[in-house]
């Protein structure tokens, strides 16, 4: 069972990393975080890591499954009634709990000692909800905040995560491919008009959504860093952006490519052939070891030395995985290394206000010998 | 300004509210929330709702904008940088403060006093923060949880929201309406295209998006109340169950037809004539002053006399507005009297297992001489 097993092994990093939190056990509420560690893909869910498995735990209420001949006895799994049949299928090797709240019907259960919870997703009626267990039980639990313990494991991609992202990248690749091919981007055409079609084309190429509200800019709309698609009309000369991605088996790409309808006038191939040396200094830069404020500054300088500093005003990058965006973060000043296997994005930018602007984005992975472009069409300046 | 009119007197209906909660202003996070009282879209912002202003605020951190002419003093509102120039043009009647996180630079301007925040969004880690400002602030404030205070205001809409959820019901009931005409529900397609279809169709009718994930599911898969659609193929004699809506100026609309491919086999016309009159009943129930549960119960009791009572598992409907779940609920003991101008679905089903069901369902406006359907397909049985 291959994805029993990396699941198993995602449970194991994590489970590692808890002893330095100084908790006995971790309670996982945020769904991202159950699908990683688990693959249950329901909107109602939560598990329990517990680190020892040398104490029964306490009883729980709901019905337990029997477990399997591969359980994993020390995680726990809930989700609820609605999902009985889904959480079979997707969780076959965990002990499941049918019952609602998820989160208190494990720490019910729980084994004595500190529950750890994570403080960037369970609210505060949650935890109120979860303290009034906590003081209701014979034999005592105590919660304790953390942050980004499965978050910083999510950072570092398996394999079976990576031929997602590549999926995802290429569903997108290939919906552009078509819409350029089909003259999909040509004067007359709204914003709009444009939006939906690379939309539809990725669905219909096996993406279940768009990664994020699909951004097309035209004219001085590209001047614009997040543009939303508008009844604007597409005009010879024009500099068109789009930015946008295909989700694919819950992993999200990410692509900017920005075309000129016509033949680019000299301030566009300006900017043009600019940010394209600083997209090229980015990827370069993105290497094991490094920081993600020093990718940053990398691909930054190119553009500040051009003279074009303030006009690049957002961070180059951040990581790329079950959420569009994640850890790690390239931008100023960040001090976490890059590691292999993290995914993310180099995306710098010029913008010109009133005038228009380019961005061009590849979504990529790290390896012990540099960054490797997932997203595949050319960055080369073309003249549609 | 009639927009900025009705943000200003749902505020004060909210701000009505508060002295029963006992603080003195309520910080508003959550963006739906957000969204219903100040008409921001964006994906960051806080508002501090202040019921006295016998006070100056305390010196808040950030850039604060000239108050118009139009300014409710006791009402601040908060977005970071990138949303300078969408919050002028939305929110122009509020002073607006560019900080980040808005809740802390909120806070930090807060009056002295209780300020009550919202306990089911705002996370744990979140709350820390706003407690680290109210300790270091020079004049005392003291956080309090809040339950639903917006939610219950948003249960009764106003006569610009039954509009737009007469627009996402209209947008609905067209693209079904097209999908039928071009022969779009026919045996040989799969349950996949005929949603991608059903969804282009009502973005093409300017709807922002599907309300949720639309439910195409034929055959045996009607029997499953909230199936996803898969690569399973139409066939004739099936069921086909389409439960989707439209999302339009951020209000969802909620519709559940089931059709059948060729000629009602007699156990299909039992249970969907059964449902029929189980719908019918459960909208002649839904009036003002009655309870949600005794408008379940109106339904249920025909499905449960006819014997089918354990077929429908779940209950019969609930609010639709700015979510597609919202307030109030109609459903097995709810003691919560409906009110006019209340929007609820009403959605009895019969599903038998291996075999096929039939849900429908309709949005419909709670007025002082009954249930008004909003949602205008009809709900005869048509054999296509």
């Amino acid at each position: 069972m291959l994805v029993t097993s990396l699941h198993h092994t995602r449970r194991s990093t994590v489970r590692a990393a808890l002893s330095a939190e100084g908790v006995d056990a971790l309670l996982v509420t945020d769904l991202i975080n159950v699908r990683y560690l688990t693959g249950f893909t329901g909107s109602n869910a939560a598990l329990l890591l517990v680190v020892a498995d040398d104490e029964e735990p306490e009883h729980a209420s709901g019905h337990t499954d029997r477990v399997t001949d591969e359980a994993d006895p020390r995680t726990r799994f809930c989700t609820d009634g609605r999902y009985t049949t889904q959480s079979e299928a997707q969780v076959p090797d965990l002990p499941r709990l049918i019952a609602r709240p998820c989160d208190v019907a494990l720490l019910r259960g729980a084994p004595t000692g500190a529950v750890g919870f994570e403080a960037r997703s369970l609210t505060v009626a949650a935890y109120d909800g979860l303290q009034a267990v906590a003081r209701e039980r014979a034999r005592p639990v105590s919660l304790r905040t953390t942050l980004d313990v499965v978050e910083a494991a999510r950072a570092i991609k398996d394999h079976t995560e990576i031929a997602a992202l590549r999926r995802a990248c290429a569903a997108a690749d290939q919906a552009l491919a078509d819409l350029l091919a089909a003259e999909g981007l040509r004067p007359g055409r709204t914003e709009r008009e444009v939006g939906l079609e690379l939309d539809q084309r990725m669905r219909e190429l096996g993406a279940e959504d768009p990664s994020f509200e699909t951004i097309v800019a035209a004219g001085a709309n590209s001047a614009i860093p997040h543009h939303r698609p508008t009844g604007a009309v597409l005009a010879a000369g024009d500099l068109v952006k789009l930015d946008f991605g295909a989700t694919v088996d819950g992993y999200h790409s990410d692509m900017t490519r920005t075309y000129v309808l016509g033949e680019p006038q000299a301030w566009q191939r300006e900017i043009y052939d600019l940010v394209h040396a600083a997209q090229a200094a980015g990827r370069a830069a993105c290497a094991v070891g490094t920081t993600g404020g020093a990718v940053d500054a990398a691909s930054r300088d190119v553009i500040t030395q051009a003279g074009y500093g303030p006009q690049f005003a957002h961070g180059l990058g951040h990581g790329v995985g079950l959420q569009i965006h994640e850890a790690p973060s390239l931008a100023r000043g960040v001090a976490s290394i890059i590691a292999p296997d993290m995914c993310v994005t180099v995306e710098p930018g010029v913008y010109l206000p009133g005038r228009g602007g380019v961005r061009i984005e590849d979504s990529g992975v790290v390896r012990p010998d540099g960054y490797h472009v997932l997203t595949r069409t050319s960055k080369d300046l073309v003249a549609l």
